[in-house]
């Protein structure tokens, strides 16, 4: 059940202000204003702080926040204080690409688990991981409490890996697969597609 | 300057809607009603007929909607009607993954350009494409009309490619590197991090 009606947009934002933040802090700001955030995410700073006050009371009126606080207090609003472990099945090129991302590991989301059908790539490692054949998924995924799986195989592969997913229950599913997955309402599931972002560019072009 | 002002969630679920009208169109469904469509891509129907409506009626009610004509006013107000022509620059393996990326060539989105500062990888091909060397980026770029380009370089070569783009004169950047990017604000820019993704699961599933 959810607490609050948060809108996703701000969801996103608070993710992105998060990165911000934290790339400040290590350069050594210790106090920032929502003008700066702001500016340094590309929105109105307006919109940083009603996005912050759905969650609480941050910052000292004409003051500012503390980098350091306030990012900890993000990432506490995004469950992201505790580390997520991941599987990743299929390592196609994009699967391969997820594998390395630097962007998970900096932020606590941890693959332990890749897993592919392909004999060839079965036994061989990606960042130190093992690759597992996709017949050991079940008790891999539930024996290392993974709770985020990531689906980057083919389309005509994806719904049964949900469906292995959900057995070996996980809490969510990302799918870049380009099909729509049936999976139970209880789990958390997104789908990404790739193109999304150029279409929207598309749109906004059009009325530039 | 824009025309109208629709929120950039309603143009993310537009393209949501096109691409199940285009699967419906294919297996002979003629006739669609918002309740089917809401269905197909998981949001309410109130929320379909509210983004349609921004551009004008296209249903008859109590009838649905002409799946067809439906879907070629949506990639009309896309801009998805006519092709784009695409560069991409980085041929890691996100790179890869975006340059055999399915999704784009279905939408018009088409690849036409792929460029690598690796020697190892100048002269190779990807799905047809040659890799060119970086150094005839902006020469090549102007000359086949590219109007998007796509950074998936590094962080630290994403800078120095968007002038480049900028230079060319491409009219929109997607970027995948992990930094923010300056560029001339009549340059569309989208920057896309993997990880927001996990973050908004992270969120959510906080409050299952």
């Amino acid at each position: 059940m959810k607490i609050l009606k948060v809108p996703e947009s701000t969801i996103v934002r608070l993710s992105m202000y998060s990165r911000y933040l934290t790339k400040k802090y290590r350069i050594g700001i210790k106090q920032i204003s929502s003008d700066d955030i702001a500016e340094g995410v590309g929105v109105k700073s307006p919109v940083v702080r009603k996005d912050l006050a759905y969650f609480g009371e941050f910052g000292i009126r004409g003051v500012g926040y503390n980098t350091l606080s306030l990012n900890n207090n993000i990432l506490k609003i995004l469950n992201l204080d505790l580390e997520w472990n991941i599987a990743l099945v299929g390592l196609g090129s994009l699967g391969r690409a997820l594998a390395s991302y630097e962007g998970f590991i900096k932020r606590k989301l941890i693959i332990k688990n890749i897993f592919d059908n392909d004999p060839k790539k079965v036994g061989t490692k990606i960042n130190g991981i093992e690759v597992l054949s996709t017949e050991c998924m079940e008790n891999e995924i539930w024996k290392n409490r993974i709770s985020i799986g990531i689906i980057s195989t083919p389309a005509f592969a994806a719904q049964e890996t949900a469906n292995s997913f959900v057995k070996a229950k996980v809490k969510a599913i990302l799918n870049f697969a380009p099909i729509a997955l049936n999976v139970p309402s209880y789990i958390e599931i997104r789908n990404v597609d790739l193109s999304v972002n150029l279409e929207v560019m598309s749109f906004n072009m059009s009325y530039k």
